[in-house]
């Protein structure tokens, strides 16, 4: 089985999230990078591409002349990765789906809602695949938690806590140099959301992923602590579920002692599960009226939906990185599936899409537009 | 120095809280049970004060009657603990105070608001103390978060994370003959709150004491998942704070796995604070931009404040008990400095007495007003 | 039920343990202390005792005094706690013995092996009870595994590891004027063991408690970190059980970080066991080809032996203090059927005697020798 | 920097290792896999091959054949990974080690002292490199600590406690086809350790790179508990190093709960240091005297000797596969060093060779002489 070759959009030198994708892409062998338009000046997008060793040919000075070039070429890329901020998510997106590229981009989904609409109709006017990087969704143990719920081991869902702080936007990092967080504070390129959209859209759709209740509305209380700050870095969220469960989403940027502590915690009627993303090959099971169970993943206990996305024996560890890797797994084997001839809409599986972006971008407007009304109830 | 004596009303044989009152008041033997009105039968207070080998002329039928007789013996009780079911706290406090008799007191102050007025006066009127037992602000690492809180370490407090879950009330327990449950259940004899008068009253005094904040107002939303229970089973509640601090509190009793998960987050501009009951030996701080650090109780980095209510060496842990204990002896103390003529204001030091009694009857009323505003923001 | 009458011989103002065991047997509230001879010096121990509110009249010089005086009262202690050094152990206890009285003792045994035989005969030669105060065996959890155990849950025992590292003897805390070094460091107080008397006894008297195996022999690597200290301040030791199973103990006073981390691990055919005191709550279980669960104190899954001996519900910790306690109140209990008229041993139920502490003198002794023989194989 | 071209040496499709070595090679890219003899038989190393998408011409039937034919190719392999049972690891290594081809081997070195003194003697005679994968050494923490030792903060090293229990072998999993566990219980394949070479190696390797500390001698008491096996299954063991720090290893592979428990504790004059590779991405560090740290990877406080060796920011776990991951991209720059001319000697910095295994079968060959001497003190 040969590779899926692969671009990428965004990513360069100081970019964290590109190398990640590009392990997340090697680790299961599933993709090859042969192109790359890199950084937003081609210079910078030149020596990052030398930097990992690209053709020189195929490093692009811009994303439309990549999707122009390599749509051209007999073997030009089969798929292409966009990791730039935000508001570059929606353009760059169109010009390969417009190509029948498929396309595996962070999230959140774009900047602004008219991108998303945009976005959306790119999708769907396109053959291509659209993959939300929600990679969080590939933790084992996530699965393992959505699978037991879907099975009716928790009985119905009544409360879903979400968390997600950090603490690395203390101080001003975006005055001092720190590209990271320079362009997350800017709402022209991260959008109308800071916390909310950065980390808070991830805690949203894990909650909903696991449990696969919609949530319908909420009331959210959104801060900015951070001097001069215009987004959110603090965000005080209350929800309601479909079917009557009841939630609670916080998420910061400024929770000293926080580096990545997303944290799900979903009650039943019949039970409760907990999951922490910094120990996240655990999961904790309360039975009603039971011992806590702790389900490691690979081991006793854990059902084929996580063994399934599992590589290594329980108690070694797997990370972040793996959980990543799942994402691209899933989508390699989602191309090959429509190479192959099968439809769109069955290769999808659990991988997020267009919809969880949606999704995503309808939370942080529903957050924006709450916490302006005062936190008032506001419908997602 | 001669042991206080001491009087109960309430705490018969299947109170878990009137053996909890009785353990913590000879911890550090300051205190002799001499008297009892123990249950709400006479017979049935009878056999409870035969097992605690109580002298059956001080084992009383009703507390009226305790009253009156304990207040007119030269050996009669100076101080009386009251551990009866909230609707009970104030015509018992109201008969020992009127008396001059010490009260300590359970929480909330009392089931209604008429009654936490009538309480007020009750206390103003009288030269007596009034201590009522939020025993969570006597565990020493509470001690030692407000200290450090108190003295700066933290810088201005941003954000507060109050939690209390618990799971004992899934399912009926309140149908199932579980004493416990009913009457927390029963408007009439627990109040308009139920977790959140049960509980969340014990989280929201917690982050009150250690920051030194006021919460201003809040945005609750109550819901009652045990079927046919009318009294909120779990609460989820954002919070604005004197300052500009936010924060949010969960509490629940219907949450699989939780026991008695009362857990206080903090976070200011300079470092970040957690604390769990469950753990409570430990307190965990984050300065900005250090490693996180694991304070022990008398260990090294422990304040006074923490050390001068620690009885044993680090590593040998106090719990639960002990932290309640902590409060009968400071008011111990406190009664003993009235006797000797100091004036009450001056002597009631870090316990909590009326004013944290009335707010948390403002809690509560803001909580239900709130909820029935579709989760207004409601002022406290 | 009238409570027992107790004196004290050791535990004035300095003596951290003396505060330990009045508290200890304040707690379920079976004794009132009502005699003492608290200190080697006679004023000291008349202001020990002024300060703990004794009746001058029965605050003695002496322990012999004490005994003599106490034994030819109507109203005389039934009990008496010794607290001293080791060495005292046997020439106090003997006084009391001798005349009837019920001896509460703290470990190890005596200082010498002729003090253990000595003490050995002292027993046999008085009807009263004699209790050594392995405190640890009276923690809930350690019920509980003991149960689990002798209920078969295990299986056949296999690997017993045992440990308590502390880091309090780190320097010379001994020349630095802290008296609970000097004595514990002196051979002429202490004995034959450092740490492996003060601590190690404690871990090798669990590990025969929880898993009903007699240690038949060891191999022990003593050593002493401290500048100028005679006697071990750490032991690395390798034990075999009848029956087949095999074990290690490591006790040190000179690991930074650890405070009282007294821990043990029970591994059998069937699944094995961890606990430690530091979080005595828990007891974590794993069945074979299961996953790990927590079983918490009075929390689903807990059995008699433990609920037996906790009095408050899950979640609300209970410490060192009440697991102390559970000692001093089935002390109690044995000293009531006594008195009531059964025999001795009878009623001695799972409360550690004379048996434990000639096991605990043999395991010291054979350390000792073993070291000696740089580290041979000896028989306990 | 175009990728090294690598062979591998077993590792077929249902051996654990050889997925856990293809991943590793390629997280960073410094490998491309071209050429295997995956598997003793020719026809299952064709299938193996295939479903790894090898060019069927260089999927061969045996290693022999495998160096012969790539080392006569302009394009052959420049390394190669040996992931066989341990029997195999000598000739492997030797056939491509005498063709200049750098070997990167699984450990324990070998099954027999025979081979490896021969090992030995292939390595000196080649000029190629040999890796051995001592994977813990690997990890980011593991690494801090070495540095942290090395920079004396932890003052002279006292105590060294090592363990690594499992649990998959309870049972008989030898007999139930368990491949793992057929070779891993075969003297023949496994050589004379059981655990203490699959396991205890690890631990003892790790116990020495972090410390700096040769052991010199050990007194070990080994044991096999499952039925009919012949290897060890459980092993404790005393050690003493060069300087005075004695320590202890526990290894097991029957301790229920135990999944890959492989933890250090490692106390100094000065202060502790603990890590756990189920959790390792943190490292609890304690200066005498004052609070616990937990370093966290890539936080605060983590020091360029684990920084250099991190992907990803703290909080964000990195787990096996990662620390894996580091010694074939360490083992890269030394290949590409070594092939830019510098010298084989100038250039192993950090990783495990020929030194390291000899270590290990020194380890094992003492473990097993010790305890059939009654765990006399054996020289390493």
């Amino acid at each position: 089985m040969s590779r899926i070759r692969l671009g990428m959009v965004g990513g360069g030198s100081d970019a964290f999230i590109g190398a990640v994708h590009r392990i997340a892409s090697r680790i299961d062998d599933h993709y090859e990078l042969v192109a790359g338009a890199l950084s937003s000046t081609p210079e910078r997008s030149k020596e990052s591409g030398a930097a990992l060793g690209l053709d020189p040919a195929r490093t692009y000075g811009s994303f439309d002349e990549m999707a122009e070039a390599e749509a051209a070429r007999d073997d030009g890329i089969e798929a292409v990765s966009i990791v730039t901020p935000n508001h570059m998510h929606y353009p760059a997106a169109q010009a390969f789906l417009s190509r029948g590229i498929h396309v595996i981009c962070d999230k959140p989904l774009t900047a602004t809602d008219d991108h998303a609409d945009a976005m959306a109709k790119a999708v769907a006017d396109s053959d291509a695949l659209f993959v939300l990087t929600h990679n969080y969704t590939g933790y084992p143990m996530i699965r393992q938690a959505r699978d037991m719920v879907a099975a009716g081991t928790l009985g119905q869902i009544r409360i879903v806590q979400m968390e997600y702080p950090q603490d690395w936007m203390m101080g001003s990092p975006e005055r001092d140099g720190v590209k990271q967080a320079e362009w997350r504070t800017d709402p022209e390129r991260s959008g109308a959301g800071g916390a909310i959209g950065d980390i808070g859209t991830h805690a949203f759709n894990l909650g909903g992923f696991v449990t696969g209740l919609t949530a319908t509305e909420l009331a959210a209380d959104l801060h900015s602590f951070g001097k001069g700050r215009v987004l959110d870095d603090n965000a005080h969220i209350m929800l309601r579920f479909d079917g009557g469960a009841r939630g609670m989403l916080w998420c910061s940027q400024v929770a000293a002692g926080c580096e990545n502590g997303l944290r799900l915690r979903i009650y039943g009627e019949k039970g409760g599960l907990e999951w922490g993303q910094e120990d996240p090959n655990y999961l904790w099971f309360t039975p009603q009226g039971e011992s806590t169970r702790r389900i490691t993943r690979n081991g006793p206990g854990a059902s084929e939906a996580s063994t399934s996305v599992s590589r290594i024996p329980p108690g070694h560890p797997e990370g972040y990185l793996e959980g990543f890797a799942n994402i691209y797994t899933e989508a390699a084997a989602a191309i090959r599936a429509v190479q192959g001839g099968e439809s769109r809409d069955a290769v999808m599986g659990k991988l997020p899409g267009i919809r969880a972006g949606l999704e995503g971008m309808a939370f942080i407007r529903a957050c924006v537009a709450s916490s302006k009304g005062n936190a008032t109830w506001t419908k997602i």
